[in-house]
């Protein structure tokens, strides 16, 4: 049995749910939380000790990692008909080139304007005392210093060598996909789905930088991820567990 | 044909040397001077245009960044009876988990230390016509950046926030290996290869943090792993082979 406790189809959470719609897997979704730091609270530290989605369980024994879990899934059901890691070790050694990369540079600048848009204006509305309390449940300290930095605004020389790091990054996908169908050569891999996670959206959040002018392979990589089936399932499938009443239980 | 290009046993360019020495493979090692700027040279830059070391040539084939070496030479010989990657898929994920770590948390921060005390003087000792001359050859900005700073020397608070990190990694791995000989578990992998690669002379380098009596797990693992014999012949081979006179076109 598979479950996967995430955020929703976005940014790392959407990592291993669109693998796992792609792969045609049969598994419970568990959406937590962020504006009310669920992900912080005991009942899923006792899952996950840094208190970080999206966490997978499969059979009882959690897998944590966005992209380790996406690996793994590819690892413990080998048979499955579906494949999103090549089979050719040069071509794997490619694809992890690009998952490596989303997580060590193009998610860690686009995460940060996030934060500055998003997460500032959440941690602000809430009190002192009550924000400090949930700051105490926190288990990374980075994560701590993340919250407060968003809650006071992060410094404007910080932003803009974000928006640096996020024209850069923009740059080599366009150059990629100008010369490749998908990432990591001819065929969709965990490279595209790993990279979709942080680029998706940006095409409204970032219309300066991407553009049907300025990075039209990039525009057509989103629509075509966008258009396949599995995604179109699992946005749509979301949406409508997400608005459904939770069960009383659901946290405890 | 496999040949690693790499500055010798040491940070990311050793995780490959010793996974080759581990599976006792034949290889051809190339050492690139970093004094000289030698992997920012065309010649090099042609086999990784962006100028960055470790890479492996297998039979005309070039696979670059580290962590992706050492899981290729897993993927590329499936029979070798070596296995430093272990066969179940969760510990696998557990194997990955901490590869990650060491890739886009631990390193960082050793690394910035590190510049600070090695490369920053050697920048300075550079005339400025030729340092600016050698920064143009540079392919990726954020290494301009980082020899700039290095030049400079790095801002104390940037020096106080890497040492505090530096001191949360050291603190993580002697808690994991308090209760675990090895950090994926019982068996030795790539993520003690991989975590080796940055630690190993920290007790020298950094002795404040690791040592007998505030690290003692620590400090056995990094004895244990020194004492391998692959890992004892790397170090006496790389040692005479960067000794040995360079053919003259060693770098043409």
């Amino acid at each position: 049995m598979l479950t996967l406790y995430s955020f929703g189809p976005g940014a790392n959470s959407l990592k291993p749910m669109l693998a796992l719609y792609e792969k045609q897997f049969e598994f419970t979704p568990r959406f937590l939380n962020p504006a009310v730091f669920e992900h912080h609270e005991d009942w899923f530290k006792k899952i996950n000790p840094r208190g970080q989605v999206p966490a997978l369980d499969h059979d009882g024994k959690i897998v944590t990692e966005s992209t380790v879990i996406c690996e793994y899934l590819e690892d413990a059901f080998p048979d499955a008909p579906i494949k999103l890691r090549p089979k050719d070790p040069y071509m794997i050694a490619q694809m992890r080139i690009w998952t490596k990369w989303v997580d060590e540079y193009f998610c860690w600048c686009v995460s940060t304007i996030g934060w500055e848009r998003a997460i500032g204006p959440m941690a602000r509305s809430v009190p002192d005392d009550e924000f400090e309390e949930k700051m105490k449940h926190i288990p990374i300290p980075e994560q701590v210093t993340k919250w407060r930095n968003a809650r006071k605004g992060f410094p404007k020389e910080v932003l803009e060598e974000e928006m640096r790091k996020v024209r850069v990054s923009i740059a080599r996908l366009e150059a990629r996909l100008s010369e490749s169908p998908w990432l990591a050569g001819p065929d969709y891999t965990l490279a595209d789905i790993c990279n979709f996670a942080i680029a998706n959206g940006m095409q409204f959040g970032f219309k300066e930088v991407v553009n049907e002018q300025d990075t039209p392979h990039l525009m057509d990589w989103i629509r075509r991820i966008n258009e396949r089936p599995a995604c179109k399932e699992m946005f749509a499938k979301a949406k409508r567990e997400t608005l459904a009443p939770r069960p009383a239980s659901a946290a405890s």
